[in-house]
């Protein structure tokens, strides 16, 4: 087995479990904080693991581009690579190349695209896009989808979802038939056993073989597209299914549509997928969207906000959000947020956080990461602990 | 008493002793970091704690134009804005706005300035000077001097270190009428005593009653000048401790001349400071430049040459620097030093720290930086060591 899923108490449609990665263990719902080229912007893996972070989420389309696959996969893939012992999911790529717009040309074979880098040509296809994510290395990597544009008439979402579909089968194929190239299958296994590695952290303890996890390889999760149609989301769903994965995953959402509708389309899809296995809503959202979803019966998000957020000064609290570069703050004595208890909060005024996003320093940065990764996560602590109470009332509002 | 300096063991002319600030204890020889305007670039306090720094160097200058003066007095000097409850050093401004050249004009007075940020115009006298260092608060704040440039005249080396002299009466002269003017001396004080502190962090105890230095105000250190002259550099070196201060800095040196001239006018003057009161070398140096000093019998040193290396790649260690952009450490799954026990080099490769950099992520910046600090402050930690076992072979190479 590579992935466990356990649901241990529902409230309504909520769902409290743990999911059970080769690199450990993870509850959810959870929210995945972003690390597009092994880095979650400014903060070290030291204090991603003090904040509680047991899942992060890696861009294939970055890391291909640099430091590229090989790169990886020769030092072992991402897990070793970024020295990060716990989990990691891959996305596929296909959300990024179809962000380049003008840069990216679709064939039913797979997707030609520029560079945002050096304009350089690439070519990805279901399989190019397992081969890189086996290379990686992630302990959940995604099938390449297209996600469709907003709006799309019917006929376009319907075509781009067969496509989706077919590129689901081709992606499960080669998966299945490569699965056993992930970098750590044999490189990070053998390296507990004989040799010490070369950078010895304590933390590191890669594979968990107590989980039963011995010769555990990779999960390969499907994504549901078929835009904001509610029956093609319910074909997509079903066909997906079909096709037969250990997770799936909501795409093709967030991408410009109003929020009702997100919403909507986010409900009426959980229906039809298998009430036991992780479902992954991909690119989402606002602290008090990850709640609402969390309440639908998601059990991962991930999303760039906090994180891009707070390198715009924009800091979410419990009393609403703060732009912290306002002149109101210049000689505000009081943390942060009163109620929060990261290490920001703790220590630092937000006169002190003001001057420093004033005067431009990276410490602006660090910090105001540091808070807003907490204050999700706390968010989602309180999402758990409230399903498991079963008091919907405990429910955090994500302000 | 604001500041006591004990000498506790010399070895030729080196010596290891401690001084005793407001804000606690530091081990001398001594390297301060530069935390330019409250914070040294990508490294929060919290970490500047773990790397074991005592004492951090604030500069004027910039902590005028931003966030003000004005706006550190009211949130109680500069160690409550940016939570460092250990001790800090302000230069006097004199070395940057030397630094501004065309932006400058020098008269009897004090030293016109435009801004660099906007273009504003400024005025620093020796007056102006330490009523900012006072609002402040730093523990030991610097005469206003005026750095002479290099290369200069015998008599334009000779008039510029005689205004320095009579700036460094006035500079005493305001600091003796204004020093009970220091805002920790009523807010920092009162808040342990009375009202508990918006921000309570533990480790913050401002003030250390214990030491007696219950009323203990900052500390004004003289500053030498003359140029690359040695007759002048004793005379200045006499008549500044004739004015008398509880101690004494070397300046207007690292101002572009050979480092083998360095080394001679340090070693000169040294010979002409009070054995038994702190000589701090303003602006030096690298690794090895720093061994060199100490073993002269310097106490304190500052440079921003390891945080400011490390935002470009370059990286101290024991084996030399390195270039940490260069292809060649790509695939180099090594530590970055193998006899470097922070944090850094216990948990990730060379590769990744060149990947960072390449892909210009800000981790690069905060992890480089963390390096070459705790380098410095290794090598230092080595010094006093050596001193202290009074063996001289012991003393690092700075390599």
């Amino acid at each position: 087995m590579s992935l466990q899923f356990q649901i241990e108490k529902t409230l309504g449609s909520a769902r409290a479990g743990r999911l059970f990665t080769p690199h450990g263990e993870i509850e959810t719902p959870v929210f995945m904080p972003v690390g597009t080229v092994a880095s979650v912007k400014g903060i070290s893996q030291d204090l991603l693991e003090d904040l509680g972070v047991q899942i992060l989420l890696g861009n294939t389309y970055h890391l291909y581009l640099r430091p590229g696959v090989e790169v990886v996969r020769e030092l072992g893939g991402l897990h070793k690579f970024m020295s990060w012992p716990r989990a990691i999911l891959t996305d596929s790529g296909g959300f990024q190349v179809f962000s380049l717009n003008e840069l990216r040309k679709v064939n039913e074979e797979g997707v030609t695209f520029r560079s945002h880098l050096d304009g350089s040509s690439h070519f990805f296809s279901p399989e190019n896009s397992m081969r890189v994510q086996i290379g990686l290395g992630a302990d959940i990597i995604m099938a390449f989808d297209e996600c469709t544009e907003h709006p799309a008439s019917r006929e376009r979402s319907k075509s781009s979802m067969e496509l989706t579909l077919r590129w689901a089968e081709r992606s499960k194929k080669y998966f299945e038939q490569h699965k056993n190239e992930v970098p750590w299958k044999s490189s990070q296994l053998s390296a507990v056993s004989s040799q010490p590695q070369q950078i010895p952290h304590p933390a590191f303890s890669p594979v968990r073989n107590d989980m039963g996890f011995d010769g555990a390889c990779q999960s390969l999760f499907g994504i549901v597209q078929g835009g904001m149609d509610l029956a093609l989301r319910k074909e997509s769903a079903e066909r997906t299914v079909g096709i037969g994965f250990p997770g799936y995953a909501i795409g093709g959402l967030s991408v410009g549509e109003p929020r009702e509708l997100t919403r909507e389309v986010v409900e009426s899809t959980l229906q039809h997928l298998p009430a036991d296995q992780p479902r992954y809503l991909m690119g989402v959202g606002t602290p008090e969207e990850i709640v609402q979803y969390s309440r639908l019966g998601v059990d991962m998000m991930d999303c760039v906000l906090p994180t891009r957020a707070a390198r715009h000064g924009l800091l979410f609290t419990s009393e609403g959000k703060i732009s912290i570069k306002q002149a109101r703050y210049v000689k505000d004595e009081n943390a942060l947020d009163p109620n929060c208890g990261c290490r920001v909060c703790r220590r630092y005024s937000r006169a002190y956080l003001r001057h420093l996003y004033a005067a431009n320093e990276v410490l602006a940065q660090v910090l105001n990461t540091i808070h807003n990764l907490s204050f999700y996560l706390d968010t989602m602590r309180q999402v758990r602990h409230s399903i498991r109470l079963g008091e919907e009332s405990r429910f955090p509002t994500g302000l």
